[in-house]
């Protein structure tokens, strides 16, 4: 009894006397832990370009083409030999004959004599035997006479073969989540389909004796399944299908049903624990008897009571039912294993915010709070784990992770990631 | 002549001849402009919650029920009458009668008499008569006597009737983007669809003679339409319905023909200009022709030469062709376009970013540069609004706004946009 006294609680958090910090996995830990006992799933699939956005690239992506794949003027103007502009100045111009115009898409066809000049715009080819293009402003025409005011220099305002992209360099590599600005980049090579890694399935079970489905009617002390919804849509955003089960009854055989029925057919099963005690201890209890608990416990606020084991060859996470913890277990958790089961090879792009008022971690652990981002810096809008009003008008979450010096708050700023 | 010569273009843009800073509307004026003349357009409809997610809010979403709706115990321990408490201390405990039980979803039914408790667990109803929660590390039992180590006041470690959230209480604005933890907040109300407006529908369309569809074998001084899929992506994660036409030829009639068949059918029309010379103009004289050119010249860059007016209701927007700057025209017009169609009311959030290199930003220009985001900070790839590559391993834009003190790069700093 007189140890049960000394527990005190950390930051108010209830599961701090479970979960005494000195005993937690450190949150880098859980992180390598992942990257050891997951491999990347097997299977490619093939996919048309505007829907492979989000996807994982499956295999390095080369440049097939050069961009340009000609000599492409940068400006509207001549296209000369620059020796025929040698000692051109506004006071004394060189006179070239014009022979043609070149325009994208309709190149002039014939080789550039001796000072001639040819008509061309941007984005078109230079004929042969130019090597300069001369701006318009720097001209003046009469008739077939074109007067040009500048010495260029050969090599001068075109794009030479290849200047862009080169043939056989690494476009996107294999890993990289496909952003808008890749399609560009693979159309540009005339292509219109990738291989990208086949997405993760995961199952969402959302436990507890007091959450039913959203739309019954509710006795006192319930509550309705609201969780399955956010951790559902973050899995999802980061590329696995995901699918949920309706509510799933605190006992050791409900949920050792499901898991039986389930396991399998899913690469992840993520179990949502019902606040009510003992649910989690049941996913426990039953990972390690029919599978592996790597770890139960992690250095993170909230969500320190998280369970990550295997089952088979289907991954269970074990997600503590408050709120802002599920949320929490779901970015520094379920998308990690996500990623690596998919084949990112990348982070998150996350940038920096200052913080409007000073958020509260408990030392030693790295923590999630909600903020919403505005103008300047960002506002916190998160209150405890078990409020579902940390949630209200957030947009993106900080990082608080005691490991760097750099974004942990304590300056001010913090690692934002937005949702 | 003279007057040309004296045309310096600024940061090698090949545009700045033919668009002087001193002419171009500045960009906060743009954004006033599309508010002026453009209206959210009328339509809402009823969307299920996982999909709901990224569309625009039609109404406010108050709250309808209190959250919690009942005395929800904050810790596991015991629920007791504070008053029966009052004295006890670690070495001078109180006894209490243990009652019963409060589990989540199974609520003790009875009232607390005097001297009683009942134990309770975290998320579980507190029974009529009791007033706080004892935490079980202060208690000991002993059979059905339990011994507390101390004393609590009235209210201490439960939440109260909609402590978290009040009925009638706005949850979510009109005008907000769904984001994934609004799901949770509609969802603990007992709702599973809400009313979003409905998606603005755009039209893109490539122009220019050397533009051929991906697949296409290419003749010199052709390219493949790539622009067309980075603009159409970045709108429709606006939230717009977008179709994208093959390219057109750079002709009067060939736009106008395809201009006359799609108003009507889209709230806007996005052309792509050819790099070609005259493309854009022949948009600008048939916009100026059958409706209003609003502005045609904006000082942002790249993108300077960005059109914006309207034929019949269908707004027209001219995007340059250069890759790059397409991309910018997209953020900085095309997107702040789709929502005030849509009607949201919010900026999308943004960020700083510590960046690794001194971007170039001509004076007097909202300059859009796209970045990689690394650890620390951020490293431009940007190279030139005509080049594809930069592009590449892109995930984000700093937006360099001459108007703000804060964020426009001189202190090393920027503001970033996520792709």
């Amino acid at each position: 009894m007189a140890k049960a006294l000394t527990r005190e609680p950390i930051g108010g958090d209830p599961l701090a006397g479970m979960h005494p910090v000195s005993k937690l996995l450190k949150y880098r830990k859980f992180l390598k832990l992942v990257f050891r006992e997951t491999r990347p799933i097997a299977g490619v699939e093939k996919i048309t370009l505007p829907q492979a956005v989000e996807r994982i690239l499956a295999r390095d992506f080369r440049a097939r083409r050069f961009i340009p794949n000609f000599r492409r003027s940068n400006f509207d103007g001549y296209a000369v030999r620059a020796v025929d502009t040698a000692g051109a100045s506004k006071s004394s111009p060189v006179e070239l004959s014009l022979s043609g115009f070149s325009k994208p898409g309709k190149p002039y066809s014939r080789a550039l004599g001796r000072r001639e000049c040819v008509r061309i715009f941007t984005g078109a080819a230079l004929p042969h035997g130019a090597d300069a293009v001369v701006m318009v402003e720097y001209t003046e025409a009469n008739g077939g006479i074109i007067r040009v005011f500048e010495e260029v220099a050969s090599g001068s305002r075109y794009d030479d073969v290849g200047a862009d992209i080169r043939r056989g360099s690494l476009l996107l590599a294999r890993g990289r989540r496909i952003r808008p600005l890749d399609l560009p980049i693979i159309a540009s090579q005339g292509v219109n389909s990738v291989e990208v890694a086949i997405r993760p399935k995961v199952l969402v079970i959302p436990t507890g004796n007091e959450v039913k489905p959203v739309g019954r009617r509710l006795k006192t002390s319930e509550i309705y399944d609201a969780n399955s919804l956010a951790v559902a849509e973050l899995i999802r955003k980061r590329g696995a299908i995901v699918m949920t089960h309706p509510p799933v009854r605190d006992s050791p055989r409900a949920i050792s049903d499901v898991l039986s029925r389930s396991r399998g057919r899913y690469h992840m099963i993520a179990f949502i624990g019902g606040s009510s005690a003992g649910s989690e201890d049941y996913v426990a209890r039953l990972v390690a008897e029919k599978g592996e608990v790597f770890v139960h416990g992690i250095a993170i606020s909230p969500g320190r009571p998280t369970l990550f084991g295997r089952v088979g060859k289907t991954l269970v996470l074990g997600i503590p039912g408050h709120p802002a913890s599920s949320v929490a277990v779901t970015v520094l958790a379920a998308c990690p294993i996500v990623d690596r089961l998919s084949g990112a090879i990348e982070d998150a792009p996350y940038s920096y915010v200052r913080l409007h008022s000073q958020p509260d971690c408990p030392e030693g652990l790295t923590c999630v709070r909600t903020i919403r981002a505005s103008g300047d810096g960002a506002t916190l809008v998160y209150k405890s784990s078990s409020q579902l009003s940390s949630f209200l008008n957030s947009d993106g979450y900080i990082l608080l992770d005691p490991e760097t010096d750099e974004g942990n708050g304590d300056d001010g700023w913090a690692r934002l990631h937005f949702f």
